[in-house]
C-alpha cells in the first residue's frame, strides 16, 4: 500500500519565543532543531512531537517576507499540514488529473534529500499540505 | 518519559464534500469514520493519516454553531493540533501555573472516555491546543 503518513504541522506565529516556552517548557515537549532561512526570510523551530512526528514554528524575520505576508493577512496559527508519501510525483499527477491544484508544478528538493511540493488551500476544502517524499 | 504524541490535526471546512474527495480520493487516504454530532452542531470525517494519525475534517451543520462561527471569522483552514499525553491533569496544572491559558478548566470526557481539555490559542503563539488522554 502507497505510504501516507502525517508527518508535521507547520505552525506561524509572530512570537517564536513564547511559542517556543509554550511548546518546550510549558508542555515538556523537546525542540528538534532550530534554524534561521534567510532565503525564506524565517526562524524554523522544529518541536519533537513523538518519534517522526513533529510540530514546526515558523516565525518572519523580515517585514515583506511571503510568511510575513501570509500573516498579516491571515494571523498566527496553522499553515500547513505535511503527509509524506513514498510517490510524489504519482500523486502530484493524481491530484492535477482530478482538478486539484498545485502550488508548485514539479517537486522540490531540500538540501537533506526530501522532495516536497504544496497543493494550493483553495481546492481542499480549505488546508494547504504539503508533500513529502524523504531519500531512501 | 512522559508521553507527547501528535494525534490528529483538525482542519475547519466549509464544504466537506470537496475536503473528503481530496483527502480520499485525491490523496487516496482512508475513512476511519463519519459522524455527525448535533451537539457540537458539525459533520466530522476522520481521515487515516497513519495508524494511529489521523486528519479530522470538521463541516458546521447550522449557521449559528461555534464551528459555523469560527469559519465566517477566521475562514477555513486548521483548527487544532491535538496532543496525546498520558497525564493530563498534570500538564493542565503545569500550563496554568506557568501562565498559559486554558479554555476547560477541568478535563471534558468523550463517549469513548477520552479525556481532552483546550488550550487557548492567545496564550500559545496563535494556536489552539487539544490535550487528549486516552483511556488505558
Amino acid at each position: 500500500m502507497a505510504k501516507r503518513l502525517l508527518d508535521h504541522v507547520g505552525i506561524v506565529t509572530a512570537d517564536i519565543s513564547t511559542a517556543v516556552r509554550f511548546w518546550r517548557d510549558g508542555l515538556e515537549m523537546g525542540v528538534k532543531m532550530e534554524e534561521r532561512n534567510d532565503e525564506e526570510a524565517v526562524d524554523i523551530v522544529f518541536i519533537d512531537a513523538g518519534g517522526d512526528r513533529t510540530i514546526e514554528l515558523i516565525a518572519p524575520t523580515t517585514e515583506d517576507s511571503g510568511i510575513a505576508k501570509y500573516l498579516n493577512k491571515k494571523g498566527q496559527g496553522q499553515h500547513h499540514v505535511c503527509i509524506e508519501v513514498d510517490d510524489i510525483e504519482a500523486v502530484m499527477a493524481r491530484l492535477t488529473a482530478q482538478g486539484f491544484e498545485l502550488i508548485n508544478e514539479a517537486p522540490r528538493r531540500r538540501h537533506d534529500g526530501t522532495l516536497y511540493a504544496f497543493t494550493h488551500p483553495k481546492s481542499t476544502g480549505g488546508v494547504m499540505v504539503e508533500l513529502y517524499q524523504k531519500p531512501e
